[in-house]
């Protein structure tokens, strides 16, 4: 059998079509396309206004299993099935999100799908792209030069330069900037303080950009960013700062939905992209509701497993925008099953029907969860060439067991052919009007009380506790009336618990919150529990030393 | 008498053309932009290849007398005297820098020329433009990152960590970067150690960029980085490091020149952007290049005044690049001549012939350096409402005695209507023949030869002293293979001496180097003689409080 080939070969094989004739698919004119490079666009501020009163498609999430080494290919299946439904004649896009440079360069090399079910220029995707995230990196690094500034030349609104809780970011994986103290060096450097960097992809202006409605939200929400506190924890904002403006200003072009395509030529949003810990996981508001706008099918993803993923995507940025999704599609792998099985990554080859059907205790708790949003739910089986007849008719039981069907989807080798079954049955679900979306929790909640009801009804833990001190913030969050935006959980992705190691779908455990942050621009309150790591480091052979540029000048070594 | 308008107004008044139609005027084809938003493009790479065997243009410098608070409008100029040669009926094109974020949220606003003589989209090429800056600021810290993951991961090249070089880089304006104790926070973050930030333009990628030929040169030039040293002194690199395949890759973009237009719809090239002190302060060697294969005249500028970027455009980028300027134009204006002859800002409405003419004695200094190189000059008067008959009299005496003449523009207000004259002199002086470019010391002399030719034949100044740290440090470079190398004076801008305060023509100063650096990448000696600043601040008051979004979502406050 020969070599399969890499994602980079297959991407760089794809017949591509100008961007317009991507555009013209879903009706979108040239003068409303603002292209970077042949092969990407932004669409037009005015167009998009113009988009307001037309009805909206049918929005279809895809989510997955808790992760695992083996990979689930969320975004891979993504992208599959929206080539699907445009196979089967469905009027559909994809919306995703934009992968970090960080990752690239340390483990995964590249993240805009797989194998034949990927979106292109998959090399620009995965680097610079249309220089979204490097417009918000300067605008959050513009904030805390401004803040440090301010202490500087005599700190006039009167900062505890001890409570500054605006850090620097960077789209990067680089541990040495984790912790440092800054501002050395003499007077003319300013004041020394504690303080580090976090990875692009976990600023809350990366939140902000991603739930913003348009740019006058956007400086708004830019506006209300908390950058520390005075020695009477008074809160001093970006707005207090005049920040506001100019951190707008850097962003107005970011704001604004990157149009791609599919290998198959199917038209993809691929914008924004915050952490699915510390932040929501979904790719913009802007980008999703233009995209229903355009399409009758809008097929988007969420990020890390159901339990972060799908939860956020419902409880934040569907509470925030709006919407109401009409299926949830969640994906696993005969190989992820078997992980969560209790089977070692280098025994996945053997087949294992029993550890199959003891890591389907995992997928069938997705399930579950899912449909209590109120919103109809398929598994995707994203097949691997080791899984046998057996251990996928074992993935179908559980999932009939949970109330759903199970669907095999072979995208990764053969493109939409492989998921047309899925594509029929998940449009079938979308037209039934079975969707009755809401909400786990109400707006009017306590902050506590929704903390308390994600962990009990999606986590499936007996309790939360937490510190005195995150209590208290909790309460001054809601008497300086921000009691009803929804909770932020930041908590490991491998497990319904806080503990990585307790795969499967363990239940009666206690979720320890350990910190509670105010997000205020991005309007939700993050709850820590565990450790959450905002700036990854590099392994120990970085993906950065086989990616070079060959003879003629193109990009080898992502995949 | 009305208000005049501001930058931002006549740039978002200007009647844009489609940059094909810009492109068009140089007879380039469609099929050779990349296209960036609807008005600019980066030339295609096969394109530029191909553009080898035409003959060249003639290249004109754009360069000042030392830069005072008052301004010189050495940008202004350049655009000036480009629309100049267009309105009489030559095809020319312009090449400028790119402006950094840095000074734009700090003092300045805004970098693309000004009143009537700007290059626009304004508010784009002032921000995120194509994305290079970005592109290299990522590529800098990319190397940073590995250097540091290598430490921790076992430092099998046997770096000493207290002799690490290579910082990192943001493009801001950030004091609180220039030093930092990094990799705090226990063993997973790292070997804790002093380090900090410079802004984007200072760095060595920056110059590489700027002065690498092609692709397969900018991945030689990436690989031969120092950035640390082993305790043994010898030299562990970015290829040591296997980093620069993955710098090439994220610089693969940023390597194609941009191709804009001024406000009277000329073609200009805006690429790239090294600090005129630390480095050599020209954009870049490909856009240069290809401006010259694509018109018939091309004017450019360097940075700061002619002591440095004259200096180090003939001895840096004209000797490495192989190029043969044919004029130069020194740009002077009456306010900054007074306050060169001692006037105090606040008194340059005054008329004070004496002042201009004691302050002359600095144009006619830089007017000599300049002529020293081979190539004719001329003087531009770049005029101000309040320059008097007398005081513009007295710099053409000025001019004349220096063996020049002198010619008063009125492009800020004007357009090109007010460059047509100096249009037609430097046309007929470049059509003259006369230039007999070469640079001022030879490839063979010694690194110390170097800069004491700099110091005494442009400087006039009596001696160069040196650290003995430093003069060990050159021979060290020699021994390497480096003494062919030019050298990059990093000194203060404001004087030919060491001394900002000491204005005028000063001779027979002592310049003592305090520092000497590889730029093995870039190809050159940087000499440091003075403190040089490689982090700017911000002021008290940021630029960046008054920049924001109108209710249209136009970027006010750039000016």
């Amino acid at each position: 059998m020969a070599e399969p080939l890499s994602d980079i070969a297959i991407a760089r094989a794809a017949r591509k079509k100008p961007i317009a004739e991507i555009a013209a698919r879903l009706d979108i004119p040239d003068d409303a396309l603002i292209p970077y490079g042949r092969d990407k666009a932004k669409l037009d501020a005015d167009f998009l206004k113009g988009l307001g009163d037309r009805p909206d498609g049918k929005l279809i999430l895809v989510t997955a299993i808790n992760p695992t080494p083996a990979g689930e290919g969320k975004t891979t299946t993504t992208v599959g099935l929206g080539d699907g439904l445009n196979r089967i004649g469905k009027r559909a896009a994809i919306c995703l999100r934009e992968p970090s440079l960080g990752p690239c360069f340390g483990q995964k090399g590249g993240a805009a799908g797989g194998g034949y079910a990927q979106v292109v220029p998959m090399e620009d995707i995965n680097l610079h792209f249309t220089g979204d995230f490097h417009a918000i990196t300067t605008a959050h690094n513009l904030l805390a030069a401004m803040v440090d500034n301010h202490l500087h030349w005599g700190n006039t609104l009167g900062l505890d330069p001890r409570r500054i809780v605006w850090r620097r970011v960077m789209d990067m994986n680089d541990r040495a900037l984790r912790d440092m103290v800054q501002s050395l060096g003499g007077p003319a450097n300013g004041l020394p303080r504690e303080s580090g960097f976090d990875i692009t992809v976990a600023s809350e202006i990366m939140a902000i950009v991603c739930l913003a409605a348009d740019l006058d939200d956007l400086q708004v929400r830019l506006g209300r960013i908390v950058v520390g506190y005075r020695p009477d924890k008074s809160r001093v904002t970006a707005r207090d700062l005049k920040a506001d403006g100019a951190m707008a200003t850097l962003l107005k072009n970011a704001m604004l939905p990157n149009l791609v395509q599919t290998i198959e030529n199917n038209p993809a949003f691929v914008h924004g992209g915050p952490f699915a810990n510390i932040a929501h996981g979904c790719n913009s508001v802007v980008a999703t509701r233009a995209a229903l706008k355009l399409a009758d099918y809008v097929v988007t993803e969420a990020g890390f497993g159901a339990d972060l993923g799908a939860e956020k995507f419902f409880d934040i940025k569907c509470r925030q925008a709006g919407l109401k999704p009409a299926v949830t599609v969640i994906v696993a792998t005969v190989r992820a099953l078997k992980m969560n099985g209790g089977v070692a990554k280098s025994d996945l080859g053997t087949e294992n029907v029993e550890a199959v059907r003891r890591g389907s205790a995992n997928l069938k708790r997705h399930v579950g969860n899912c449909i209590s949003f109120g919103v109809p739910a398929i598994v995707a089986i994203n097949h691997f060439g080791t899984d046998t007849d057996a251990e996928i008719e074992a993935v179908r039981e559980a999932a009939a067991e949970a109330g759903v069907e199970a669907v095999l989807c072979k995208h990764w080798a053969q493109g939409s052919a492989g998921t047309a079954e899925l594509a029929e049955k998940v449009a079938a679900l979308a037209d039934s009007g079975r969707a009755r979306f809401k909400p786990i929790y109400p707006d009017a909640m306590s902050l506590l009380g929704k903390i308390e009801t994600v962990v009990k009804d999606i986590y499936h833990g007996a309790a939360v506790t937490a510190e005195p001190a995150v209590l208290k913030a909790l309460e001054s969050f809601e008497a300086d009336g921000y009691g009803h935006v929804p909770v932020c959980m930041a908590k490991t992705q491998y497990s319904f618990s806080t503990d990585p190691a307790l795969l499967g779908a363990p239940s009666d455990h206690i979720v320890h919150v350990r910190e509670v942050r105010l997000a205020a621009g991005a309007g939700f309150v993050v709850a820590i529990c565990g450790d959450i790591l905002t700036m990854p480091g590099l392994p120990r052979q970085p993906a950065a030393e086989r990616i070079f540029l060959d003879a003629e000048g193109r990009v080898e070594g992502l995949f």
